[in-house]
């Protein structure tokens, strides 16, 4: 029996478009090999810095591409000095790992099905000066909640009011399956408290590792040094790869493929959690992203649960490794397919009550 | 008039296999696109991984394969704690510049025509221990200069007696044009205390980004985390392009291709010197590389040189950046053509005694 994987929240082999970047991959170096293939473009290819700053209406000097958006989030936290640093509970997992590792005071600020509490920031705030915001108001890593538009205005003029320097994390935003897009933060800001960051690791391929940041014009060229000391150049030739894909208008028809895949999975999670768990427990409906959040019985330790689970042949990540509940879990339907999700929420839910199954 | 540029220590365009690396982007993709475009190959991609370990007669559990090598000098820096830092004095300046910034306690010992001199080494740690030496023994960043059979052999016994970790950074090794390969540091040492690191920038392309460390397993298991919460995963598209450009048995003859652009290079850069500052100016005659060094007479300024040189269309390296002497310069002959290398010379040398210059 396969081990049927919602833990790993990463996309399905079906989502990547293969067969499209190895032609992408040789056109761009036959087009521009010789910029591609040297040192010299720092603050990422130029070409795709200049498509970014297009598509976000900035000038492409505010425009940095890193080797994936983690590496982005590294750069920008270094820029910032001593102080206390904000981010959501739950929040993913790595930037708080990175923080805890750094010896920076956390604070952290509760999400709930309409995102970051912004009452709670508020009144953070007021007790305690910070730093820095980290947020994911998109199909959040890891609950799926999405700030509603009313608290993004919201967001958006408290970070304006009090000056605090905001990362506004989007490497979900576009894997919308349904509903309205909301306007980002850092639009509705005005981009001069807020970075923006994303990558083209959930609407193209993470392999690829082309992640980026929008910052003030500044910043970014403050950072070159910084850039240029820790890997000289980035990897050139995934950037121009992808530029070549952008190029070529093969992104809105790949995205549209990939939110399809996507939504198949996140109904085919809905409908077993409805059938099989439906009155004992408790889970949200995120309109994309790669994610769900189960709430479990107050009783149910989700670690204990997970052990259980593997042997099952199910994997979920605890709640808990987010700074969630005991209780609660993280459910990628990114992964694995329809069936397997159908049958993956069967043997979970099997666990969930044993006592109420038929022995 | 346009600028020779001998400060660039990057290859020239035509040393770049442009129509090779499109072909193999493409093939690798085809063959391995879907572990190529996921996430997961924290350490690297493993059909390189395996490659390196056997050209380097290692486990491939040994092998980091990083975004380029700059990024596995920080992994290795980071796994080391405390305790001062023995550079070469003159050392490549982005290493020079990191350490400095980290505020770590840095000694240095000279490099001479021979090499690191490892009496001044032997004698520094007498004095005071080290934690840490970071030495590149062949065809050195900035001097040019190798490491000699002899001091290899005493470096190696010194390094393994101390019990001194040292990384032995080594991305020229294989541009050699002549005379014969001497043992690597970390081969003589048996590569316990001595971790060796290279990369493709200079037999491939540098904008590839594929550098490599060669650690002690225990180090590159417990490197894991720190570059998974650094990237998540390298840039894989590279690594599966540089694998595909081996596996195709194009190195060998690209590397050939390489060492004979750049032997023009070097011999053009020789000729020049001769002819144009013979018994006005000192410097060496590297086997190999991008570099030799120059040294000039004492009372000359090579950073106010530098600022007539620019106005006369020829740039270099100042010595002292790389913590050199104030007379000495770096001459970068990888990246201009043997045509421009002349003309550049003579501009130069024009410079360097105008009184005796005929009005």
């Amino acid at each position: 029996m396969d081990t049927i994987s919602f833990a790993r929240g990463i996309p399905s082999p079906e989502c990547l478009p293969v067969a499209e970047l190895a032609d992408c991959a040789k056109s761009a170096l036959e087009r521009d090999g010789e910029v591609a293939l040297s040192y010299g473009s720092t603050l990422g290819y130029g070409p795709l810095r200049e498509w970014l700053a297009e598509r976000h209406s900035v000038e492409p000097s505010r425009v940095l591409v890193t080797n994936g958006s983690l590496q982005a989030f590294h750069f920008v936290l270094d820029s910032f000095g001593e102080g206390r640093v904000l981010v959501e509970r739950p929040t993913y997992d790595r930037p708080r790992k990175i923080l805890a590792a750094s010896g920076v005071e956390l604070g952290e600020i509760a999400v709930d099905e309409d995102g970051l509490d912004v009452d709670e920031l508020e009144r953070e705030l007021d007790g305690s000066p910070a730093a820095f915001l980290y947020t994911i108001p998109t199909f959040q890593n890891p609950t799926g909640s999405t700030l509603s538009g009313e608290r993004r205005r919201r967001l958006a003029e408290l970070v304006r009011d009090r000056g605090l320097p905001t990362l506004e994390d989007d490497p979900y935003g576009l894997v919308r399956f349904e509903g309205e897009p909301l306007p980002s933060v850092f639009e509705l800001e005005g981009g001069e408290r807020v970075m923006y960051s994303s990558s083209f690791s959930k609407t193209i391929a993470p392999g690829l590792r082309v992640g980026y940041a929008i910052l003030p014009a500044a910043l970014s060229a403050k950072l070159e040094e910084l850039v240029a000391s820790t890997y000289i150049t980035p990897a050139l030739l995934a950037q121009a790869t992808v530029y070549e894909f952008l190029r070529r208008g093969l992104f809105e028809s790949n995205l549209e493929r990939v939110c399809g895949l996507l939504r198949a999975r996140r109904d085919a999670m809905l409908e077993a959690l409805e059938r099989e768990l439906s009155g004992r427990a408790r889970w949200n409906r995120p309109e994309g992203g790669y994610f769900l959040w189960l709430d479990l019985p107050d009783e149910i330790d989700a670690s204990e649960l997970l052990t259980r689970a593997s042997d099952a042949g199910v994997t979920f990540v605890p709640g808990a490794d987010f700074g969630g509940p005991p209780s609660s879990a993280r459910l990628a339907f990114s992964f694995v397919s329809p069936e397997e999700i159908d049958e993956g929420v069967r043997r979970l839910a099997a666990l969930v009550a044993p006592a109420a199954a038929p022995v």
